[in-house]
């Protein structure tokens, strides 16, 4: 019954030695089954040498393959939100109101929906805003409305230096400025890191006495986009015959700060044609509203929601599509929120409406303001009478625009966003209760009809636009001009080397 | 070299027992202390036997003495946020716009920031909006003003009947209902379960075609406090010389809504005392509001944030002091969101700023709409020319009132409160331009000057109140007949039988 001593000490030695073989090969596979595969470290090789000026997005291409194509699919325009997505859309077909609102100002002509990055060369080519150049010398814009469009910008103001790059018309860059938003407007071509190109958001900085270069790695994932996602407007008294852009952040980004601003010298982006209010134009304060919700509070990035981590092949990389997160709900607001995407969306909408209502309502009110001040100046109303009510006019519009014109501002800051619209809807009021004084003072004491501004059409035609006449221009310019931009453009690209590994 | 077969197997057998036994004993230490004391079972030992008519909290805070001494913290007044809390504010004192936007109805003449639970019958008995009634049938309020101030109203209603419950003036049910708001309002005294006693919420779900007690224990957490913190009206027209308490939900809980409900015949709480303007008196629609906030539509109950779970002697109960959550924000708030206490009261304070920001500038529109008003009626306007006007004037006041009455809506949905006020701006902007047209046509084309109303007791002479007379008769009616309730209410009660244990 009992075996001998050694072959009993022999048996144990077995039972270990396997045991522990055994738990060894276990530990492999529990090791092989939990590893983290997107997150293993990635290897960066390089296959061609990027360098300072390279603006060409598909050179950056070559050495990161999924971000290039990620951002490639910004040309998709087939994803579509209730309110807005990647789509092409005529936003004053939409809503004619557009049109009167700024009439006088060339976005009475032609205002669309933003498409994807990669179409930002096109669309400012083609839109009629930047009118119909013949020459390099004509008009109507000065270059600086190629600032946001486009990698060459900042390899032209390398190139040339920024204050040369901001004098001239807007033609005579055309033949320079030819691939759309990208990777240079974002990277350091050495290290890849995030670095700001825009010399007017760095000076922005400057003047609140902040130095930009302390930004926080996580800050970064949104200033990038906050070198165009802003408020800015052109500052022509810089240097003779150049339009610089400028942020007018100087006493903060509130929209009663911004308008404290442009108000301290009187600016006005243009003279209203209907009323004759000095306007001011919002542009896109995307950076400025997301800052003043609860994502922005909360220190979530631009690029949480905009640029998704996307795993592939094992590896983890920022998706550089830059669209709606509610394309990639899985991606972008499940990371946090644990609800269905039928909820998320319905959340997201729930406060789209609630604001885009307000913003409605405010532009019937402007529409109105507009006429009845016209009707004002032909009953013979003086401008002593009239400033307070063109002031009136110029600060519940500026209001309206800055929340109508940021993109996903509804989403990104839906309560000041309705405080915003609630003063302009306030301002209003009180604008139009001394317009109805006046009128009656006119011997016109009744309502001033609403405009049948139902079309696009009939909206430009009332504010005397020669529409067919802008077009035929457009298209000669765009048979003639584009063609010759490209074969010059495509002449000179040739010619840079590229050193490949 | 080798011991013996046999010691060495009993030598492996000791270490084997004592190895089982140390790790035996290393469980039960491990399990001691992993033990979540706050989650063992709660042995109920009730000590008195409560019934269905026992309006004495007391009574019941004997079973449930941590529940009893946290509702009795609601008599603490000390805890103050920025815009409210426990305390006793004068809310015209704060702002005397309200005095005259309640020209003609009594709440012009005193109207206080809520206290606790505890103060319910202190505070009606005391506010000069019940009036000095003498006898038991004086006015100027009917009986239905008991009910959501006390659990005697529970017991009343069993013992008399709902219709005859409201039947009569305030002053008639003075002796029995003394005690305030507490236990019977919201469980059933056998089971303990959260149980809908006020008639008014099961038939405003019946008349939306739905079953209350289908509601779920969640819902039901909501529900218990949706019995008083709602928009109702008194129904006169249901049973003569009766004043039943009417949710005017039937068509939807929305602003909106409720306005139609209201419009579809014709409802006026009272008449404008200065503008003549048939007025809506909006309650505390707080369950509205909130389910229309994001933390409604989580399903996050009143009682998540309201009564907090606390943990005393490994006992975890929910707390009865239903206080503002920013007093415990690490047992309400940071149950959900990590931030710091600093960052998630800011959070609070910026939605409330931005609300009353828009509420205090539809106020002063508001403010003015009632004297243009008025000075039309003065000129000699006539009823055609003012019927839209006095639409106007109700229609935004309504929505102002909406929001500035519901308690904490300003946080429960800001979204939906600027929108609210938003349109009422929109509709006063309306209506102030008619009326700038009717005052030009009887010859007024001017400003109508704003009232001195800086101190609540202008505002109270401006609209002819005989404020000394009230509190005279107040104090009369405070000294001689409430000791005399009091002494009604002990005599009954101490014949009340109570079975213990």
């Amino acid at each position: 019954m009992f075996e001998s001593k050694k072959s009993s000490n022999v048996k144990y030695w077995i039972i270990f030695v396997a045991t522990a073989v055994v738990v060894f090969v276990l530990g492999l596979l529990a090791a092989s089954i939990t590893q983290r595969k997107a997150e293993k470290e990635y290897v960066y090789k390089p296959i061609v040498q990027i360098n300072d000026n390279e603006s060409r997005n598909e050179i950056w291409g070559e050495n990161f393959p999924r971000e290039f194509q990620t951002w490639l699919e910004t040309l998709d325009t087939t994803f579509h939100t209730k309110y807005n997505g990647n789509g092409f859309k005529d936003a004053l077909e939409e809503d004619p109101r557009l049109v009167i609102l700024w009439a006088g100002y060339l976005f009475s002509r032609d205002y669309n929906k933003p498409r994807g990055h990669a179409w930002a060369i096109d669309d400012v080519r083609k839109t009629l805003r930047t009118g119909a150049p013949m020459s390099d010398t004509a008009g109507p814009q000065p270059t600086t409305c190629w600032t946001c469009k486009s990698t060459d910008v900042v390899r032209v103001m390398n190139e040339q230096g920024v204050e040369n790059y901001y004098k001239g018309k807007w033609a005579r860059l055309g033949a320079e400025i030819v691939n759309p938003i990208g990777c240079l407007n974002c990277h350091d071509a050495k290290t890849m890191n995030l670095t700001i190109k825009s010399p007017a958001l760095i000076e922005a900085y400057q003047a609140m006495g902040k130095d930009i270069k302390k930004a926080t790695l996580q800050d970064m994932r949104s200033l990038v986009c906050a070198q165009c996602h802003v408020e800015y407007y052109f500052d022509k008294k810089r240097v003779e015959g150049a339009s610089f852009v400028k942020f007018p952040w100087d006493k903060g980004l509130s929209v009663e700060k911004i308008e404290e601003y442009y108000d301290s010298y009187e600016f006005a982006d243009w003279t209203h044609a209907i009323s004759k209010a000095p306007m001011l134009k919002a542009q896109h304060p995307d950076y400025e509203l997301y800052m003043m919700g609860i994502h922005g509070q909360r220190n979530v990035a631009c690029a949480d929601c905009h640029m998704p981590y996307i795993s592939e092949g094992g590896q983890k990389f920022s998706s550089h599509q830059t669209v709606s997160p509610l394309k990639y709900i899985d991606k972008t607001c499940q990371v946090c929120h644990r609800e269905s995407e039928q909820t998320l969306v319905k959340n997201v909408y729930d406060r789209f409406d609630k604001v885009v209502e307000v913003r409605d309502k405010l532009e019937v009110l402007l529409v109105r303001a507009h006429f009845e001040a016209k009707k004002a100046w032909d009953l013979g109303a003086n401008e002593g009478e009239m400033k307070d009510i063109l002031q009136g006019i110029r600060k519940s519009q500026w209001r309206w625009d800055f929340v109508a014109a940021s993109h996903g501002g509804a989403f990104h800051a839906p309560i000041e966003g309705l405080r915003i619209l609630s003063n302009g809807i306030d301002i209003i009021t009180d604008t139009r209760i001394k317009l109805a004084r006046i009128l009656a003072k006119y011997g016109y004491n009744q309502e001033v009809p609403y405009p049948d501004i139902t079309k696009k059409e009939n909206a430009q035609k009332l504010i005397g636009l020669d529409m067919p006449k802008f077009r035929t221009e457009k298209n000669e310019f765009i048979e003639k001009i584009i063609p010759q931009w490209m074969k010059l453009a495509e002449e000179r690209q040739s010619k840079w080397k590229v050193i490949r590994y």
